[in-house]
């Protein structure tokens, strides 16, 4: 089974945060929108102008990113947590 | 009888969500918007720019999509389940 | 005395629903926004756009729809129960 | 004394609604937004576009139009009410 | 000292309403926006459009015009009590 | 230390009302939104249009204006109070 | 581990306040929305326009700027306090 994003939306697997020893992302646990990290497993084609073209996606599959917690739709894939959000709720490309 | 949906409208019929011992999508029962798959039975032409064009539509009769589960509004024919929508509460298209 | 609504408006007749039995399209009751069936009677000339043209109509005088119960502005004319709604208010034709 | 609506404002003078045994329209008294019919007294230039040019109206002095009785802002002339309200708050144009 | 407006800003001073016997405009007291009578005493040069052309305004320095109660904040010049509006809180020209 | 606002915002110094006896402009106690004076210490670049150009600003450093007094975000320097708001939050230049 | 913010957004450090008798920048502690002071870290490629263009950063990484206290969504990285937020909530850029 295969889930394709439609226009801007993108399908994003949850990962699992790091411990704090290992001096990565730490996300505070008070904070009202907690960032998460994902992978993107699928990207839309991007939005659709009123020219009939399709906008730039920033974000492709495969990509590890920073999202708000609540952001996006949840869904289950094979006992995995996904969701399917917009572009613009991804707050940042993670490079490591 | 037959539905002809205006604009970006989108005529969805309802599908039985899968066991999950068959390892497919899962709804968690928890989530507040509760996305659900459902058969593309009719599309509209697209959305009316102010060009006077229509905007393409990224679903067709016979997708199966994903959707959210407070999104459109339900009628019924012949007893099946049925909703007209936007494109735009269309979360993803599922190949199978 | 004859009508003629303005811009995207459109008058509509509310048109019986058909008995269950009958095999057609069935509203459920407990549906927060019941759609219903009308009959167009007049439709605006399309609403203006800045360059100062008319966007084309997707219904006319004749029409069968479907629309969400609350859309629109219920008057009477000679006793019949009638609306004037945008058209984008009507979620679908329906084709007999 | 001459009132001049601006851009796409029209000063509207209510008329009594006929008897409902005369076979004209009828409001019904419990409809949360009531129409009413008003006369067209004055209608502003149109709306000024970003290009500077002014969008058509659809009404002139001298129309008798259908309006949501809770449109526009009352004032009294000459003992009698009236209304500055947008065009787009007008419904129809009644032909008689 | 001199107030001049920004863009499509107007400063107004009142004008006190004319008794009702002498057949002017009279404001109802229970209206809930009551509009009031005023005078322009500086028009702003019109508001900024993208392609940085000014939109041309429809009331100039010596205009009487009528506007809604609470439209604009209140300022005191000498003693006048005036106001700093939008051209579109004005409802209509007054020309006697 | 210099602060340059970005875009459309503009780092203004307040001043102090002069008394009533003087005959200048006197702010109610009683309005709901009381304008007041001040200067403008720095002005941005202008709003960045979809083109890349950015939008002529109608205020440049040393301008008396009156705003509304709940605009902007308050700052001190050198135990100054300043403000930083938008353009479109000053109502009126004061020439003197 | 490198943050890429997306589009319009930026990735700022917080910057501690300095002390009120150093004459700088002191923000009072009961204004509703504080401004704080931050480093910028990384910035986003700009918001993309309908035409498929980046429109221009005001800001890049190593400015330091002034922003509201509720701007952004709050991440730690290697135990700093770190913020993602949109270019818009930046109010000025400090030049020392």
């Amino acid at each position: 089974m295969n889930l394709k994003p439609l226009h801007d939306r993108v399908l994003v697997q949850r990962v699992e945060e790091e411990e704090k020893t290992k001096g990565g992302i730490i996300i505070p646990e008070t904070a009202k929108e907690k960032p998460i990290r994902g992978k993107v497993k699928a990207a839309g084609p991007g939005k659709l102008t009123d020219d009939g073209k399709r906008m730039e996606m920033s974000v492709k599959a495969g990509d590890t990113i920073m999202f708000n917690k609540y952001a996006g739709t949840e869904i289950q894939i094979e006992d995995e947590e996904h969701l399917v959000m917009r572009e613009d709720d991804i707050l940042a490309l993670i490079e490591e």
